[in-house]
C-alpha cells in the first residue's frame, strides 16, 4: 500500500457526513429527511429537477438551518421521470444554465432560513458523467463560478469534475462511500458488479471508521487502499438508512473522529 | 369625472414601461426579447413555470443589465402546457413556495449579470386571480416577504394583491394597460367582452399618453376615467408588438413624459 | 328514510371493488399495486398526468389482465407536482383533449396485455370539480365519446358528470365510499369537516356491507340514508390499505354480496 | 458508382413526402401544420414528449385524415425542455414503455379522426441514436411490436434500427433528405460539418428529383451516390419550409415521380 501524504485532505481526522435529502416530489416522499437531518452535517438538497418540490425544499432548509446542518445544492439533469439517473447529452451552456437555475432556486429557501447554499453536488447520472466527461464537468464548474457565490463542489477524487474545478479555482471537496466497494486503484467498483454495494451494516460501520480515521479501506481484491475524503456520503433512500446513519455517526465519534461540516 | 388627487401615484409625469419577456421555452420562442429590451425600462422575466428556460433567462438578464433595464420576476402557476393561463387552486403555502422558488432561480441570473430581481409581477391566470382571491394574493405577498429581498409587487390598483401587499408592508406599484378598454369604474373590461382589447395602434399610442401624462383614459362607455399608474404594460407577444412599443415610447417622450423605471 | 326503488342501480346485491393504482411516478411509489390487484375487480390506472409512468402502467395493466381485473383510465388534470389535487380552469376543449390523450396512452398498455380500457374515472380535483362544474363535466364526457370506445364513466350519483354522461348516452356507474361520512342527503361530507374520513377499520367494513348489500349507510347525523352504488371505492394510498381491502372483500363475500366488475 | 439493384426499395419511381408536424406545445407554435398538410403524404405527428400538446395532436390528425395524409407517431425521449434533441441513456424497457405510451396517445386522436397510426418514426436525438445504438434501437422496435399494431418504422437505411426491425419482422421504410449532404458512402454528413445542410432551394429541389426518380444524389465529395428511399423528409420548422415543400412536390410531379404514401 502506497500512502501519499500530500493527498491526505484532512490530517486532523475530521469528517463531514452528507446525505441526499428532499428527494420527494409533491405527493411522493422518499428520504426520511427529519431523521437524517439529526445525523448529517451536510444536506444535499434536491432542487426540483430530479426531485425536490419547493415546499419540501423550504422545510428541509428550515430544519437544516435550525440544526446547523449545511445546505448544499444537489443539482441534476432535468429529469423527474428518471430521477436524474439517465445521462443526457445536454449542451454545455444549457447544462450550466440549468444548474445555475437550481442553485438560485435553492438559495431562496436557504437564505430565508438564515443559512446559505454552502456547496454544490451533482446528482445521479450527472455525478457519474462528471467523473469522465470533461465537457459536462466543465459546465458544472462553470455554473458554480457563475452562480455559486464562491462555494465548493463535492465529488469524487480524480474525476474530470475535480480538474474542471481546479482550472477555475473552484473549491473541490472529496467524498467517499462506506457502503460501496473500492478497487485496488481507489476507485468505486461500478454498480452492477457483484458486491459493488455493501449491505452488511456492521461492515459499513467498520468501513466508515477506516475511511474517516485512517483514510484506508479494504479493496474488493483484499488489499488496503487509500481513500481520501473530507466527507462521507450516507445513503438516505433505503429502508433502515436513517438507523444506519445513526450507528455510523456514533461509531465515528467513539473512534475519536470529529464530525464536522466542511463548508 | 372625479379626480382624487391623493391617489395620483406619480404627479411628476414619469412612467415606467414594462413588458413580459423570456417567454419562450427551449426550442420555442415567443417574445422579441432583444427588440423590447431596447424600449422598456422594466423586464418581466418568465421564470420557468409558464415559460422561460434557464438559457433564455440568462440571456435576457444579461441584456437587460447591459441596458439598465430593471429585471422583475414574472412568477406563475406551474403550467407550461397552459402557459400559466389556467387558474389553479394551489394551497396557499404551496403557492408561496412555488413563487419563492421562481424568484430565487431568476435571481441567480440577475445577480450574475450584475443586476438583481427588482420587483415581482404575477403572470397570466395568477395575475387575474390575485385581483379577487384574497388567499392567493396573500400567498404571493408572503412569497415576496419570504424571498423577495424587500422588492415591490407590480399589479393592478384596487386588487386583493394590493391589499395583501399593504398588510405586509410590501411595496405595490400600479400598472395600466394602453391596449385594454376600461370601465367607467376604472377597472379593466374583461377579455372576451367585445372591444376589450384595443388593436388600433394610433389609439394605443393616444391612450398611453393619456394614462402617463394625464392619468386619464376614455372608458368604453365614453366618459373620462382616472387611471393611476406608475408603469405601463406593453404586450410583447403579438406581431408588431416591438414596433408599437417603439412608437409608444417615442410619443411619450414627445409629450414630455419621463420614461423611468420604478425600481 | 325514503327508499326510491327506481334508483337502485343494482338490485342483485353485486358490487364492484375499485381502487386507484399505478400512482407512483418513476422512482416514487405510492400504492401497493400488487396487493390491491389481488382484491379489487376494477383498477383505476393512473395515466401519467397526476401519476403513473409508462412502465408502471404497463406492469399494472399486465397484472390486472392476468387476474381478470378490469382496467379503467384514471384521468387527471396535468399536474404531477400537485398529484392532480389542484383544481384547474382548463378550457373545455383542451381538457377533453388532455383526457383523450390519457385514455389512448393507457389503452396501448391495456390492449398489449390482452385487455382494454373498460371505463374512465376522473381523479382528484377533476373528480370533485365534475360534481358541480357543468362545463368540465361536459368536457370529460365529450372525451369519453371522442376516445372512449363506448365505455362508461365511474363517479358519484347526482353529479354534473352524471348528467353530462346522460346527455351523451355515455354509461355512468355509481360508486360509493365506505370510508367517507355521508350527509343525510346522501352526499359526501366534505374532507376537512371533522369525521369526514372514517378511519376505524371495523366501521369501514360494516359500512361496506351496508352499502353493498342494503344500499344504506348511516349518515353523520345518525339516520340511515340510501346510497346507490354499483362499485365501492377502496383507498389504496394509506398504510394498511391493502389489508383493509382484503377484509372488506372477505366480509362482503360472507354477507352474501357478489363481487363482480361492472364493466 | 456502384448500383446494387437489390437495394432499390422502390423501382416504380414513387415517393412519399413526410414532415414533422404538430411540433408546437400549448402557447407555442413551430411548424406551419396546415400548409404542410397540403403537401405531404405522411405526417410525423409529435406525441407530447418533445412537442405536441393534445389539442394540436387532435387538430393535425383531423386535418390529416381529411386530406388522406397518413399519420405517423413521431416518438421522442421525454424532453420538452430540449425538444428531444438531447440523447438520453434511458434503460431499454423504460424507453420502450415511453414509446408505447406515445403511440397509444396519438392513436386516440388518429382513430377519432377516422384514421390510424400508420407508422412510427423516432424524433431528434432518439432518431440519431437509433442509427448506432443497438440497445435503444431494439427498444424502439420492441415498442412497435408491443403497441404498434403491425405498422412499420420509418428511418435511415443501414441503421441499427433497420436491423432491430428486421429481427422482429417489423416493417422498415427508408427515408432520405434532400436538404442534407451525403458522404460517398451514402450516409448523412453530420450536422456541424460545413455544408451539411443544404440551404439553396434550387439545389434542394434538384436533389429531391435525383433521390426520388433516380435513387442518386451527388455526394459532398462530388461523386454520385446511391440513396435508397421510399420517403423524402421535408423539414417543416424553418422559414419558407412550406413554400419549399410545395416546390419540391411540384417538381417531383413534373419529373414523373408518383407522390404516394407508403403506409
Amino acid at each position: 500500500m502506497l500512502i501519499d501524504d500530500r493527498v491526505l485532505t484532512d490530517p486532523t481526522r475530521t469528517i463531514d457526513l452528507n446525505a441526499d435529502l428532499a428527494e420527494g416530489f409533491g405527493r411522493w416522499t422518499l428520504t426520511d429527511d427529519d431523521a437524517l437531518l439529526d445525523v448529517v452535517t451536510s444536506a444535499n438538497v434536491a432542487c426540483g429537477f430530479h426531485a425536490g418540490d419547493p415546499s419540501t425544499m423550504r422545510r428541509v432548509c428550515a430544519r437544516a438551518a435550525e440544526r446547523g446542518v449545511r445546505i448544499g445544492a444537489q443539482v441534476s439533469y432535468r429529469d423527474l421521470a428518471g430521477f436524474g439517473r439517465r445521462a443526457m447529452d445536454v449542451p454545455a451552456q444549457e447544462l450550466a444554465d440549468e444548474i445555475a437555475y437550481q442553485i438560485g432556486a435553492l438559495r431562496a429557501f436557504a437564505e430565508a432560513a438564515g443559512s446559505t447554499v454552502a456547496y454544490v453536488k451533482p446528482h445521479g447520472a450527472l455525478y457519474n458523467r462528471a467523473v469522465h466527461d470533461a465537457e459536462q464537468a466543465a459546465a458544472i464548474a462553470d455554473a458554480v463560478v457563475f452562480a455559486g457565490h464562491g462555494v465548493p463542489l463535492l465529488g469524487l477524487p480524480g474525476s474530470c469534475l475535480e480538474q474542471a474545478a481546479a482550472e477555475r479555482s473552484v473549491g473541490y471537496v472529496f467524498e467517499a462511500f462506506a457502503d460501496r466497494a473500492y478497487t485496488a486503484a481507489g476507485t468505486l467498483v461500478p454498480r452492477g458488479v457483484p458486491g459493488a454495494v455493501i449491505e452488511d451494516a456492521d461492515e459499513v460501520v467498520r468501513r466508515s471508521i477506516g475511511i474517516a480515521r485512517d483514510g484506508v479501506v479494504t479493496a474488493q481484491t483484499g488489499e488496503p487502499v487509500q481513500v481520501r475524503a473530507r466527507s462521507l456520503c450516507l445513503h438516505g433512500d433505503t429502508p433502515g438508512a436513517a438507523a444506519l446513519a445513526v450507528r455510523v455517526r456514533a461509531a465515528l465519534a467513539e473512534a475519536g473522529v470529529g464530525i464536522e461540516a466542511f463548508a
